[in-house]
């Protein structure tokens, strides 16, 4: 019996949408505001979604606070409260879009979930109350 | 890769439940207070979920700004503050229950969307805090 | 002990914003598309806040049931599923505002919750996500 | 024309996490402070989302009354106020986790709801604003 | 310049409303299910609010570290994943409605607030979303 | 008839908890993760409430476009998108804590407010779901 199972976490970044190949001109006319040198941030919303068979013993998926200690592990230490275009190793040369932190994040994740005998199946950022992404991993 | 991105927008407008083939007895039969004909209303919320792959430039599937554009010309400005029965075209001759709004809906964004070169996943529509319906194009 | 106690209850509604002494091109000046002759409508919530002592062996100040009750009765029935400007007694012939509605609700309850030893403290009224009024009686 | 079609109801109730095999300290190992046995509790929430053709007289997949009245006979009144362990008939001798909880209500309301000529699509039970769970039917 | 400072904290509890001096009748007329012996609960959420001068150096009423250690110090360690009525000293021989709940933990958090040179202003405590008290200490 | 009218605006922003006069020691020892010198950033929310008499040929206590206006062009426009320590002028100076941020905004919005004839009464800046300020003029 196949359950999907959500876990969220918070953090807190800033960044702004740059391509380095751009001058800041190009960069504005693309990404308006968002491409201040100075930098913006919001407060990431990040649901994991992940699926496997009910552990007939423990009733779970997954614990979720192995599943938490993962996500906290692999992705948010390195997320909170940073820069997300200076300070994170797997966003380095990538435009910090939501699509571009969706699938970082799930790069990072895929194979500590699998390592633990479950599937990773949707990372679900949010980025404000009116647009989020989601990656299913393809 | 492949991702869903989502925008939500919203709309306050007036409608009531009505089959114009019935009369006023089988209506509030089939439908309560909703068939009110002094109509009632509702802050609609709006959530376009498209799917593409990741402009690798840009770090998109598509400007939101330009989906924001596109949702509120095709829909938006045609339904809020709006009387959903009398106003709406796409809505005409219809039951104007949460189902048909998201097919009207999801018909008015398809071609527009589809001309930007990614592609319609979703149209769901938030009536209440506790019924909402999502239509997946067919 | 006073400590105050919030009830929450919803109505959906259709109303404009109208001043029937002006004809149709002061009241769009005045109110813009909420002015619509075919009205639009909200999904409202309202908030209604009592204060009294605990009573001591009831540990409450007043049983949450009956208060529910009351704002049923004498406000929600007549509010819900309904047109304002047409169907409301308390709110004929005012502009129906969220202030002049928060107003009326509290000139409903305020008799009706006094008559129960408690007072009524304030009406809040919220008619979208960015906007809501409270009032406090005088 | 598919339409997935959502409801959500809520019910409070007490619980454990708790397998009767085992001793109370493998409990606690397993389970945590979730293990306590005089109980704690949840606001759950519960997502039924049913799928169907709309019917073009009523523009509807299933008048949301009725699909409410199921859910509330089926599940919610055995459920709500209750201890999740103690009380409900198809929780006996399970873990009584997010999990379990969503698996038992689909087979609680599957029958039900083929029997009026849709389908049970997702059984969503939201523990808490960071965790929730999914099923899905196999 | 005198700021009001909310922090949020959230507890999963047990509990049932009962007045220990009455039957089980007795007790059932007054709360209901309620009353239910076999418990029930809920997802609490607690905003405690504050208010003090700007520290000119730190830009803070208080270092929010610091007052959410107090709060799960002095509140959350004792309610979270417990049962109401049975395991917490503050509320041992009242009603554990949330009234008396928010008194409770108005008491406890009171001359730990003074100690660090602020002032507790209010304990919010939100049962449902449907309903909340406060008690601004007298 | 004294009516509170609430109105919410949104803004995007990079910040740093830091204090000008002290070395990145103490500020670390302060203000922690907070203090990170490649910024951090939030999804702010703004809660603007006004008072005042309600004009009984609009309805109003003040027309909610007007006051949107107000906001937007005085705090929303400097704010958004942007960094608070370098780039805002009304926060030159100052430690950027929420609180400095809930007076600054006062003091901008408190001018304009006035001189349309209303008072301004309470300013709220919430910076996570887990805390946020309120500040009434003194």
């Amino acid at each position: 019996m196949m359950i999907h199972l959500t876990r969220r976490e918070r953090f807190n970044a800033a960044h702004r949408l740059f391509n380095e190949d751009w001058d800041d001109k190009k960069n504005f006319e693309c990404f308006g505001k968002c491409a201040n040198p100075n930098w913006h941030g919001h407060n990431y919303e990040l649901f994991v979604t992940v699926k496997g068979n009910v552990n007939p013993q423990l009733g779970f998926v997954v614990n979720l606070k192995r599943l938490s200690k993962i996500i906290k592990e692999k992705v948010i230490e390195k997320l909170d409260h940073k820069n997300l275009n200076l300070e994170v190793d797997f966003l380095q040369g990538k435009v910090v879009s939501t699509e571009n932190i969706a699938i970082g994040i799930w790069e990072q994740l895929e194979p500590a979930v699998k390592n633990i005998g479950i599937e990773l199946h949707c990372v679900k950022v949010v980025e404000t109350e009116n647009n989020f992404v989601e990656y299913f991993g393809s």
